[in-house]
Formats: structure tokens, C-alpha cells, sequence
């Protein structure tokens, strides 16, 4: 599975930099993830491949839980889709899915942290892993 | 006012470290904020201050947006609340208030960088600050 997290500006923080790329690491055995820091919504349109599934996250999104990501990724891979877009953008654009993290409003660089950590829990979760921190 | 946030173990991740001190050093100009790692909800529970104003985070309490946490600190300050804790933990302890960031699970480490977050950006929100990151 292709994994492209896309979020619409850059992330300035090295601590977040640095949590990103250890669960980058941390995925390889899992899935390919790449993560695409746009400059707007726009740009993100632009890059999104033709056939692959888009889930845009934002605050006015409905709500999931872990386990609920985990299995729609596990789905989503089952039934042949190879491509998955994870877009982080306050901004609304058209999308197969509409998710939320939370009804609190977190900044640029801990949301795209969050991701990361959910994608790699769900992998964790898919393939019955311990997952603790 | 006092927060004192506390969390029922130990935080190994060196950028999630980093990431709260970081807030620590923001919130100088706004409050006292303290991070306690207990070992275990019963250590946390004799190190709670008498009269002080207890809030519990875990999956199992109620969602809260930025805004109503915000207004929740402001409101516990004008009516002479000087110690807040924030305590997050899996068991179940009897506190004012339980709520919950998300439906989904994070790692102790992420919860707290959250929770710090939360409290920096309540601030931000009380004083008319902008926040973006």
C-alpha cells in the first residue's frame, strides 16, 4: 500500500520533524508513506493520482477511532486499492471520506504527527502487533 | 493558576520530551504548569492537592473542543481556583471532571505533547492571542 499524507503548508518544528520521520521508519515494513507538504488545497488536487482513495481529515469531519481507521485501511487494501490520500487542510475539498481526529483543534505540526502515529497504529492493530507507546 | 499535569508513567521519546518543554517555556508567561510521571494512578492520587480542581482525560470520558476547554480554565480562575490537574491515565479515578481528546487511542508520550498543546492554546484563546502552530 502507498500511503501520501498531504498537508497544505510546512511543518517548522524539528521535535515534529523528527517524530514524523521515526514513525516513517518505523512504517517501512508496513506500507510505503510519503508525506507531501503543499503550499494549499490546490497544489494538493493537482498531485492526487487518478484511482486512489482520498480521506480528507479536518476538524468538521466525523470522528473515528483507531481500531475503525485500522480496519478501513485493511479494507481499502483488500479490495485492491494501492493509493491512499491522507489530506490534512482546513480548507474542504471533494473526497471519498471526511474524518476528524478530534473536536479540539490541534496546529499543522502535531496533527501531521498524529496521523503518522494513527497510520502506523492501524498497521500495528491490522496485523496484531503490541502497541503501546 | 497552577496546572499540574500528570501522567501514570514515564515519557521515553526524546522529541516528545523536546516538544513539551518547548510549550512549558510558552506557557511561563501564562501560568505555573508542572509535568509529574507517576508510576501508577495510586501514586498520582496521594499526590493530589487538597481543594484542588481535578480533570481526567482517557477514551472512555466526554470529547471537549479547544474553546470549551479554554473557557472551562478561564471560568475555574475568575472563581478562585488556583490548582488545576490534568491527569491522564487509563484507570478510572474519581476527579470533577473525565473527559477525552479523541476517539482515538495516542501513545502516552503524543497524549501528553496534546494535552500541553490544549493548555498553550487555551491561553492563547483566553487572551485573545492569535495561535496558529
Amino acid at each position: 500500500m502507498n500511503i501520501n499524507v498531504f498537508i497544505d503548508d510546512k511543518i517548522t518544528e524539528k521535535h515534529y520533524k523528527e517524530a514524523i520521520a521515526e514513525y516513517e521508519k518505523r512504517l517501512t515494513k508496513y506500507c510505503k508513506v510519503k508525506l507531501i507538504q503543499a503550499k494549499n488545497i490546490a497544489e494538493i488536487s493537482k498531485k492526487i493520482k487518478a484511482g486512489s482513495y482520498s480521506i480528507l481529515f479536518n476538524p468538521s469531519g466525523s470522528l473515528i477511532s483507531s481500531e475503525e481507521l485500522a480496519s478501513k485501511i485493511d479494507t481499502l487494501g483488500i479490495s485492491g486499492t494501492s493509493d491512499i490520500n491522507i489530506i490534512y487542510s482546513e480548507e474542504n475539498l471533494e473526497t471519498e471520506e471526511h474524518l476528524s481526529i478530534s473536536n479540539m483543534t490541534f496546529g499543522l505540526g502535531l496533527t501531521t504527527v498524529v496521523l503518522f502515529e494513527q497510520i502506523y497504529r492501524a498497521y500495528r492493530i491490522i496485523n496484531n502487533h503490541a502497541y503501546h507507546k
